[in-house]
């Protein structure tokens, strides 16, 4: 048995209803700007033992729910997980990147990719989510989530980071069938695994869709969010999981904000790079809003953090459903005070 | 005496009148895709020596337009020939990126920078121009550029290419009066610049605000947009620049395309991930439109080349004042037949 979960804002809030405060979690806030998140991963050896020891990934998930009040935990993993499942061969060094030993790249590539089953190839993530669900024993929620499939295919087909995707985007033009059928295979096994994540005890789900804004609109809609619409629409039909809060985020997704909202997603992840305003303008009747402060703003001095945070809030304005954010994740060499200063000022902010 | 120009397209379109055909040009068209560039730019030994000789700048501006039937040449040069001109000691080194000897980072910094005398500091830029002039005998217009302040800004705090501008960031969030006093120093430089490109003849201008898009909106619109402003507002106001069609284009701008609008510029660059047909209903009846093919297409074979060049002229529509052109540079490993293929489709669509 779990004890009740005390701070319930986050999942209010992505409901769109009143809350106390607005609530506030910070992506990576598991990351390289803490020192002991930092202690935590030299101990491990590398970033891949962490995610894959329940013990550690749980440790590390919680460092920063220690020091300070943020609102939600996220599990500690990567958005790789599901290719290294399936083989790829994953390796992650610091400086260098990821890479796949074995990338993905001709159509019998694709047809050899196995259908993976979560329970048993990705144990080690809803082991986590177990552990950490135990060990935050209601203090916050705790966020499952996972890569979208353009964004993973990204990562297959390149074995890596990539500039531009001429590889990925060379299928998606020249071979539009193959594309499709990677897709398909990676939004079944995301599906699957979010559905794990939820069966597991994640109170709230996401999809980082990091490389969508890297896509013309057209491809955006049919090689991206078409995809993301289905992960959407299998969680919702599902009885386990169709009161679980998602929240889909296109980095560089501004321009289609309406086309995400219809997917029936409960919350829309923002960059920095659109106003606030306007997106609730454009959206906010239907979907929670995260976001969406610049991280550079916490390069900054604590008063211009303050300032920077103070406006946001101001120009979301007191309707229900903004969960605050950063537009991306944590810079690492961000002084952790600043967190602090930020996650402070949310909660003043909206509290008056 | 100059010939009078044979291929008015460009500038008509620039002006939304009725063209024979769809006018394009690719940004970058001079460039190392080309083997007549690399081989010019192995026997001038680097960079900077084909932009600071005219003969060489002159030379590699007419080899695409020499291979290619395009609707408009561009001026060969960089955007960091301003802050050169400055004293900040411009490498530009394939590989690593443009660096500065002296970056500009202390109030101290801001306040020595100098005001040029562009007729003398950047003469090889408009002997350039002159010269490109004569060569390109009427066949089509020559288009003059510059970089934006707050993307010669970033250059110049960071001291090179940056991932996230943390400096340039800072200076903006800490001090931005700062931030302002250099901007307004740049915009100083780069009206100028531009007026001179026009003097000596470009027939059309530019300018590449290359990283507005890492802005958030708000300070978008005061630390970039507000100085191009200026800028279209002074060369508004010239004599000598008021009929010279001006085009601002910002990479990952896409949310903002009303307010670029209200510039009174006439041309606006789109990059790819916007939908030209939805970019015309918010902002073609004020505006040109210039793009928006994602430059990863011309990875993909000839036909899928022909397939995508078509379905952005029919999202176009039949409407004036469409300037073909890819959403971004054109990648360095780009087979040239590609390039071919693209021009000859958005001719051969629009003549039909």
């Amino acid at each position: 048995m779990l004890p009740a979960l005390k701070n319930d804002r986050l999942l209010r809030a992505l409901k769109r209803q009143p809350v106390d405060c607005t609530p506030v979690w910070i992506m990576r806030q598991a990351g390289r700007y803490l020192p002991e998140y930092r202690a935590a991963r030299a101990r491990a050896g590398d970033f891949l033992t962490l995610c894959k020891t329940p013990e550690l990934a749980c440790e590390v998930t919680l460092q920063p729910i220690r020091r300070f009040p943020l609102d939600a935990a996220i599990l500690f993993s990567d958005i790789l997980t599901i290719p290294d499942a399936m083989g790829l061969g994953l390796s992650l060094n610091e400086g260098v990147g990821p890479k796949f030993a074995n990338p993905v790249r001709t159509p019998a590539d694709i047809a050899a990719l196995p259908e993976l089953d979560i329970d048993k190839d990705l144990s080690y993530v809803t082991d986590a989510v177990k552990l950490i669900r135990r060990e935050l024993n209601g203090e916050v929620p705790l966020i499952g989530f996972a890569g979208s499939p353009w964004t993973l295919m990204t990562y297959m087909v390149e074995g890596g980071s990539s500039k531009d995707f001429s590889r990925a985007k060379s299928i998606l033009y020249d071979d539009p069938a193959s594309a499709h059928t990677l897709l398909q295979k990676v939004t079944a096994a995301v599906t699957g695994y979010l559905k794990a994540q939820a069966d597991a005890g994640a109170q709230a789900l996401m999809v980082f869709d990091t490389w969508g804004g890297s896509l013309s609109s057209a491809a955006y809609q049919e090689f991206s969010l078409a995809y993301m619409q289905k992960i959407v629409a299998a969680l919702k039909a599902d009885f386990t999981t169709k009161d679980i809060p998602i929240t889909l985020f296109t980095k560089g997704g501004g321009n289609w904000l309406e086309t995400i909202a219809d997917t029936g997603c409960d919350g829309l992840g923002l960059d920095w790079t659109v106003s606030i305003s306007e997106a609730w303008q454009r959206v906010g009747d239907r979907v929670a809003l995260q976001g969406n402060m610049d991280p550079s703003v916490l390069y900054a001095s604590a008063d211009k953090v303050v300032a920077e945070v103070s406006r946001i809030m101001r120009e979301f304005g007191n309707s229900p459903g903004h969960i605050f954010n950063l537009g991306h994740g944590i810079h690492p060499g961000i002084d952790p005070e600043k967190v602090g200063v930020l996650v402070d000022t949310v909660h003043k902010e909206s509290s008056r």
